[in-house]
């Protein structure tokens, strides 16, 4: 019988999935979703992409693997050689792992707020094992949610000392993916390297305007009647990322700056939350300064 | 100098927003404004509306009394006059004056959470003074926010003591405004007088489709392509009393049931949220089933 | 170089889709990708869906046929061992193939515009090659774009004769899919048998709520915030059929029934139009009163 | 009784619509109000807004005048004392006035027929007088609904002599508005100055993102997740105008450029239909670079 709350995902099975990008050849599909049947797996959802200007194709197949007749630790090698036949650039991940996830905040609580219920709901899925404060007001939440709270304070002169602590916490830990939650920080480039297109920021705009500070005042400036928000990878060029989800609101004449900041946080919460949950589900690739986002 | 976060609402100036309807004639918004300017009132925002069908006038005018010439408490006998010549039916708020509010939950928590969210950012006004719920299990949300939390058990034998119970909890607190937010009981008539145009609650569909229980699983039959929320005044009628606001989120055949119910929990807060937003705010006239909303 | 307008079509390769229906069991893909890539195929395009509750696999392929080393009129043939195999109900499309198209309207003539400029920019594919009106008020219309136009009456005495008449011309000029743009006459078993998926309707309405006549009026009366467009195929049952597209746009108090018709046209073009196209692109599969719409 | 199609503008009643700034003092509403009232008008509909940077005071108001005890050419004199006492900046309107447009194309006719089809619907009011094309691809068009077309070629080296032509024909058929359906040329500042806000664009970008040319190929360059379309007051600086519209679509990876310029069609007849409608109804107010829009 059906009930009226979401299914528990410990009933859903098993899965591998399967993410590579290739030159475009024929026969890719064909040679995929055969190694996938020789082994017994049953494909649950499969998408593709071809870039043309590239000649670049795009996969992710996901399959249940309840019943494979390859253990998860040996289907990468059993892989590789289809991958090395069509030069993929490949990982395969795995249903069974739950990815580790750390928050950086600072004063703003309301895109921690969101993230919080919404893992506690199972909506977004994976472990948060740490929030990171440059300032220590948000403690409390992460007290509230039982998670280990750490105050690196940040200033110029320190930041390097900062960043070589956050990067110790986050090895420790075993973090997989770094959220800035309105972390108001900039992020060097040594930083960024360690964790590629695993560091997610939300901006406070409808990128590409207004990069920078202060996008709604911006935004109230120009007279515009639709402010947005955009959440990306972080890369070393500031606001410049690739781009993965963006959402708008309508304002008017009559909304203010401070009108545009409230309409504003609820899409950034919105925008964040969908950005980090399509990661975790392993759905995007980056290509170059875009993503391709398998929904 | 502009900073990057809301306006505190202390810093607005002392208000009074009147409300009306009334039979429409010439003369009626000259009257009023006479009235405000006699007092040396500054008005800010004035809305009005016309029912040609009935021939009824609608009307908030919502000014700036820190430098009127009658203190609060005389406001509303110096209107009467003008009240009795137009026939009006009116009242008159304050901004000084704090809403109070009640919250009646079950075991969903997304609305609640939301809605003391909201409240503790200053977006929605007044104070939340209490939480009653049929069942235990969102006390420590409550007690997290330190909002008094009641568990008043419901079963259709105790129905009416419940109702008593609780009838005799909002009255003890001076409560304004009950918000249901996934309250999953019925309330009696006699409840209902007692808070008339003063119960919101969200349904989880964009009514009048999908009334009654399990809406996304109606939904989900019906193979439709947008789900909805609708936030109401609650009347004797299940899910027929005046809708306040309504949204919408798209679905495709890939969405389970499940996956509506996550979706639409989006949806619920938003949607709630507003529509409490807009009647603490002095926003809503009802007439006959319907609402008049001056945003 | 890039120029700034749409690629032509012409400039597409030609290609094969593949649409079924199957018990859902493991190796599906794999056989179908292979058959594909035996015979030199190149997969642009690939969805599945699977059903939980029945236990049905879905899938649309699609590939580029310009070097297949089977010709068109030989594909389902050397299929058909393995349609049987999986017990698939399946149709396969070629883009070489234009479809044909009837219009039936009535007196309002925007759907019927916006049909026949998509068209003539190739948004919309295929050829529009009648147009029936029970009214001979859009004759003019149909004479700019130099479509044939049949006026054909329908009161409820000769609505047999004239369904007879209907269906004789839709068979002498071979049409694949009737829309009906606004057209107000309702169409007999024997009709929708001959054209089982392939007529398509608007209703304007957010189905299910208002069926029937004079939907905005209901909307109006009801006090909704926000009213809707649905395009679904026709069956016997009115407004009941298949849902394919859906969208709603915002009404306030100040909506009169007027605005809401005028507000609703945008709609009701829109979605139309966009149903129209998705069935053309052979991107639809009917499952009991539902769809998949593999966009 | 209600039938199911708009009402004709015919049965409104006369209407004038007075629209001001200045700055903001006490009594202005209560003044204005005394005005109409005084000469026997109905308020049928009034906006106000204040900008608290400036301390302006903004209105329109919009009165019933079939029972006017002045007749419209004396109500401006009549007015003019109040508008000295607050040094308004204002101007009155009569919906008796049909208002004369013209419309410059170059060869894409979708935004076109939008305007046409929407005049001739009712839902856009006044007259389209002339249509000026930079090619003679439109003549056709312009023949269908019988409106006078003139091809007026601009080269770098005519451009003057051509907005010479222009300006006179414009000057001929009484112009009010000059609309710029995707017209790709750009006019010199005594052009502009000749119809300060009076000289309608539609940009094909959610400005301030992608000014200047292909912004569809800027936007695929950048992968944004949404698209849309900007109208806006042309001014002497590109693209910098102030904006009356506004609206989005979302895009995925799979939409090539030639996929955005389809969809940005419909955004642009959308956003441009939007923004002459509201001019035409004398609703927005130009202050410095912003407008407000009294919906």
């Amino acid at each position: 019988m059906l009930i009226d709350r979401p299914d528990s995902n410990l009933s859903r099975p098993s899965r591998a999935i399967l993410l590579f990008s290739c030159p475009d050849v024929k026969g890719i599909v064909a040679e995929v979703s055969h190694f996938i049947f020789t082994y017994n797996g049953n494909i649950l959802r499969s998408n593709q992409h071809s870039d043309p200007e590239t000649g670049t194709f795009f996969m992710r197949v996901e399959w249940d693997i309840s019943e494979f007749t390859l253990p998860e630790s040996k289907i990468s090698r059993a892989f590789e050689p289809i991958a090395e036949k069509f030069s993929m650039d490949y990982r395969i991940e795995f249903s069974s792992r739950t990815s580790r996830i750390a928050i950086f905040v600072s004063k703003l609580d309301h895109c921690l707020y969101d993230l919080l219920l919404r893992n506690k709901e199972g909506e977004i899925p994976g472990e948060i094992v740490l929030i990171v404060g440059n300032h220590p007001d948000l403690k409390p939440v992460a007290d509230y949610f039982h998670i280990p709270f750490h105050h690196v304070p940040v200033t110029p002169e320190t930041r390097k000392d900062a960043e070589g602590r956050e990067l110790e916490l986050l090895s420790k830990a075993k973090v997989d993916l770094v959220v800035l939650a309105r972390y108001m920080q900039i992020l060097s480039p040594s930083f960024l390297e360690a964790y590629r297109n695993r560091v997610i920021n939300i901006h406070h705009s409808f990128l590409p305007a207004f990069v920078g500070a202060k996008p709604y005042h911006q935004a109230f400036e120009r007279g515009v009647k639709i402010i947005g928000a955009t959440s990306h990878y972080v890369t070393e060029d500031l606001d410049q990322g690739p781009i993965i989800e963006q959402d708008v609101v309508r304002v008017t004449h009559q909304d203010s700056v401070a009108d545009m900041i409230q309409k504003g946080k609820n899409l950034e919460r919105l925008v964040l939350s969908r950005a980090v949950k399509l990661h975790l589900e392993h759905k995007i690739l980056v290509f170059g300064n875009k993503t391709i986002v398998f929904e």
